[in-house]
Formats: structure tokens, C-alpha cells, sequence
């Protein structure tokens, strides 16, 4: 199976992730813009995704909880940049636990032999911003996140 | 007069915009965030701008227009991310000629002995898109926007 690829290079204020699925692309596009699909993957494994808003649209809102075994919830909320495609999503997100502070993620998904390779590009507004989005953690965030996924878009394509 | 520096290192996907002016802190966010003021500073000096919508809040959108004397007009837009103070202005842009380009841009204004220090940090989602900024012929609309800020500001405090 293919492993996520995170890379956070010294000094530039930003974060790559790449990661292949076994799957077209227009499944895999689904599973970031469908909210029923979003929640079985996206997160680590130990918590649960609820949607607050999803409008998958140029201008559109987005807002996820996602909430431990004790009931503490943490809030992510953003806005699509553009119409969200299978050529791209771009689109900003703030953790609702360090108000002030943004990134803007841009995801493309190009399909190679009936595989896709999803890239996201998070650009923060400093290193110092970055360097606390990795610090804070996400990487076993991240990686859970893409294992998750590749296991849905496994049962997807059994069912 | 204070000149307004710009600075865009190799290989960071960044543009760091600072000038000092001679005004207080409360009178320049004013002059950022009314649009009546706004109109009067933003730009080069042979565009006229005008106003579609600012909704100076979180998440509030903001979209203008630059005419040239031949009637050709350029339009901007973004949304602001938290709610804008003198304390800081986050949002994002996008130039409505390239689509899908956007930028994050946080704007800073902390006043020293009754200047005001004015530095906005725009990231790109690469380092391409910033240079293709910079070749753009940015700096112009920059530099005349500082001069005709100070100007204003100048009148403001005059009045």
C-alpha cells in the first residue's frame, strides 16, 4: 500500500502532502466533497468527524467538529476558493483552538492508470505558524487520515 | 516621507509589503477598512476604483474594480478570515484575470510614538504564483498606493 509523503522544508511556510490511491480520481473527489464520505475517513482514528456546514460551492463555507472519547470537540472552519473540482479544491482553514491563525490548502488530484495521486499544498502565513501545525501533532492526523481513505475507497470499489 | 518597501526572497512563496506613516493606528485601519477612504488610496493612480461589496466582518466578502481611462476594468476579490481590527486584517485575494490564483494576505498595523508601522504578509500557493505576481507589475500599484495613503491620511489629519 502507498504511504503519505509529508514534507515541510526549513525556512518556507509551507506543508506538502502526497499520497496515491488506488482509485479514479472522481471517486476520490467524492470522498472529499460528499459530507457522508468525508466523515469515514477524514481525522484521526480515535475521533469522530460531525459535519456543521458543508457547501461545496466558489464562496462556500465548511465546518467539521471532531470530538475524543471524552467529549472534547475541537472546530475546524474554512472557505472554498473557487468551484471545488476533480482538477482542484482550493480552500482556507483556521482551527477554531488558534483564532487568528489561517492556511490555505490547495489539493489537486490527477489520475495516472486509474490511480490518483493527491497532492495538498498548505501554505500558512509564517514559518513559525507552520513549524506549530507540525508540532501541534498533524501528522498522525494526516497519515491516519490517508489510510482511512484508502480503505473506503477500497470498500467503494468492492461494493 | 516614509517609502514603502517590498520584499520577495527567492524560493519562499511570499511578499512582504511595510511603510510607516505619519497617523495614527485607528485612522489608518479606518482608512483600510471604509470604503469611501479606501477608494480614495487603493491602487495606481490612473485606475479608478470602485466598490462592488465590503463586508468588513468574519467571513464578510469583499470584491472591487480597477477602470483604466479606456474603460477596461480588473477585478478583485476575497473574504475576510476573523473579524478585521486594528490589530490585524486577514483575508484573502484573488485577481479575477487568473483564476483559481489566491492569495492570504494579514495585515498588520501597530502604531510607534503616533506612527503607524503598516506591514501586509501575502502567501501564494507557490512560489510561481508569487513570482508571477512580482512580474506583474505589482510594485507600481503598490508604491502608488502607499504615496496616495500617506496623502490621504495627510488630508484626514489636516481636516
Amino acid at each position: 500500500m502507498s504511504k503519505t509523503e509529508i514534507t515541510a522544508a526549513p525556512g518556507i511556510p509551507t506543508i506538502v502532502i502526497t499520497r496515491e490511491f488506488d482509485a479514479p480520481r472522481e471517486l476520490v473527489y467524492r470522498a472529499y466533497t460528499e459530507p457522508d464520505l468525508l466523515v469515514q475517513w477524514l481525522g484521526p482514528r480515535d475521533l469522530t468527524t460531525t459535519i456543521d456546514r458543508y457547501e461545496v460551492r466558489d464562496g462556500g463555507s465548511w465546518r467539521y467538529l471532531q470530538t475524543d472519547a471524552d467529549g472534547n470537540a475541537y472546530g475546524f472552519h474554512g472557505v472554498f476558493h473557487g468551484d471545488p473540482s476533480p482538477d482542484g479544491i482550493v480552500q482556507t482553514l483556521e482551527f477554531e483552538g488558534a483564532p487568528g491563525h489561517v492556511c490555505l490548502q490547495t489539493s489537486r488530484l490527477p489520475e495516472r492508470g486509474g490511480k490518483t495521486l493527491v497532492s495538498t499544498v498548505s501554505v500558512f502565513q509564517s514559518v513559525e505558524d507552520r513549524d506549530a501545525m507540525v508540532a501541534s501533532g498533524m501528522e498522525r492526523g494526516v497519515r491516519d487520515s490517508g489510510e482511512r481513505l484508502a480503505e473506503l475507497l477500497a470498500r467503494l470499489l468492492a461494493s
